[in-house]
């Protein structure tokens, strides 16, 4: 016998997905697949290209990471200029720290020949948070043990208290390393989160972005052996061939095929639901809450 | 520059770890490193060699999980009997989804001719949460959006409510795959969280253990392309070499030689406020709070 621990099925990525019934209740709970399928065209929006990047690693295996001017402008500006320097070519995969984070870079960048930043800065001021005017602010409706209020700022996780808002480390968000001083994080060094949310980080690292396709091809790496995953051989580690800016590549490249869910649409906002409360044939306790980190940004392929 | 994101120190496993110079003053605040190089013997204790599984895969790579006979005691025995028979060895890793689970078991158990129990149970009861009489509870100075309570008992994290007591879906814990039926998942399934915790499945299968090493050759695995991250060729599964009962080993073999942090000493509970506040010179902002899931729970070679 098979089991299935049918728990969460996968976003069906389909753009030919069906409606439900017309004569369906209208009353009746709908699963997130049925609430995507019966999602208008005009829900979703195609990515931010002139703020998206196309990661090429060996082997053709390509992420999609879209950056966020609204809250880490100088550091996104910062990563455009590297990424049209094609600074990231030929750099690779550094560190893999189980249930932490991926991370990219200069192999050479403590050495005394360091890839050059070019035109690019050194130094960032920390973009660890921002003002609170960060709208629309669609707020989940359950609690949080670090920030007042949580929820979602045009396709990312946001925290807030009064006074300002800040990305979270959420599974799949991508940050700038530093050293200890908050401005040595220029955004040469990346970072993305591929374990359980280390929430802990959050207003103390400048977050830059988030992976919507091509996620496995970061999560699913060898870990590294040395301190804090480091790999210790030059051959563990998995070479970038390209970092592309998307509006830069022709239809955008992997990323001009994608769109996502708008995080202020009625869909998005009945996956929330949909999500807290899941009631299908498997599930038989309704959680009645979720994490930020664990609600679902749907990304899917352009009909 | 070689930039650090120097925020998750790995634990060291050293057992020759020096003590901080004893005229540091008292009050100071210490990391976890400091903590665990402090801590005396008899704060550790010897994994329940009679309830651990040594699971070696292909290549020899080696995962020892802990089950846990207090809060699924029937699944545990149906476990033990199970690896006893061999049941396990030349079985397969048939599932790996992203940010989710990975699955192992018969490839061949929904076909005509599946692999037999012997003398193992075809159904447990569900074993989803037991009554809160499940003491020591260490609680968590925290709150969570799951449970009024959360905390751990025995080297696992808990949550529970006035009337009852579960394991949680934290990385690295283990549970039995099931079909609709709550007690369709008698243990000859077992699946491993790999990504941001699924708490939506607690009270909802059950959890029986935890991988206290070789998590990294359960979570670094390629991601199945079939639907629910089921692989879609054969070649593409990992083989099951072997699963025995550490007590059955010389030495309770790999499992033997590792010793956990007690979760009722003193130094476990220095270590969570620890990690609610990290001081050091790299955080800027402690973060006044811990999640359940982000708690570590240290496991070291015994010296």
């Amino acid at each position: 016998m098979r089991l299935a621990l049918a728990a969460a099925a996968a976003l069906a990525l389909s753009s030919c997905a069906t409606a439900p019934a017309a004569d369906a209740p209208a009353s009746a709970p709908k699963t997130m697949a049925e609430i995507i399928a019966a999602s208008s065209a005009a829900e979703w929006r195609p990515l931010d290209l002139p703020n998206t990047l196309v990661m090429t690693l060996s082997g053709g295996r390509t992420a999609v990471i879209e950056l966020n001017p609204t809250f880490a402008p100088k550091t996104t500006t910062n990563i455009l200029i590297l990424a049209r320097q094609r600074y990231f070519d030929g750099l690779a995969i550094v560190r893999v720290q189980d249930n932490f984070v991926t991370q990219w870079g200069d192999p050479d960048g403590e050495t005394d020949h360091p890839k050059s930043l070019g035109a690019a800065s050194a130094k960032i001021p920390a973009e660890f948070f921002r003002d609170r005017v960060a709208s629309p602010f669609v707020k989940l409706p359950d609690g949080d043990g670090f920030a007042p209020e949580v929820g979602f700022v045009g396709g990312f996780p946001v925290a807030r208290n009064g006074q300002s808002a800040w990305l979270t480390h959420c599974y799949g968000m991508v940050g700038a390393g530093r050293n200890n001083d908050p401005d040595s994080g220029p955004g040469n060094e990346l970072y993305v989160v591929i374990g359980h949310a280390p929430r802990q980080l959050d207003r103390n690292i400048t977050l830059v972005g988030r992976v919507v396709q091509g996620m496995e091809h970061l999560s699913a790496l060898p870990r590294g052996t040395g301190p804090l995953g480091f790999y210790e051989q030059p051959s563990q580690r998995t070479a970038i061939e390209s970092v592309r800016v998307a509006a830069d590549l022709p239809q955008g490249g992997a990323a001009g095929k994608l769109e996502a869910l708008s995080t202020t649409s009625a869909s998005f906002t009945a996956i929330i639901e949909a999500r807290r409360n899941r009631r299908d044939d498997w599930y038989k306790q309704p959680a009645g809450h979720i994490d930020l980190c664990s609600v679902p940004l749907p990304v899917r392929t352009k009909s």
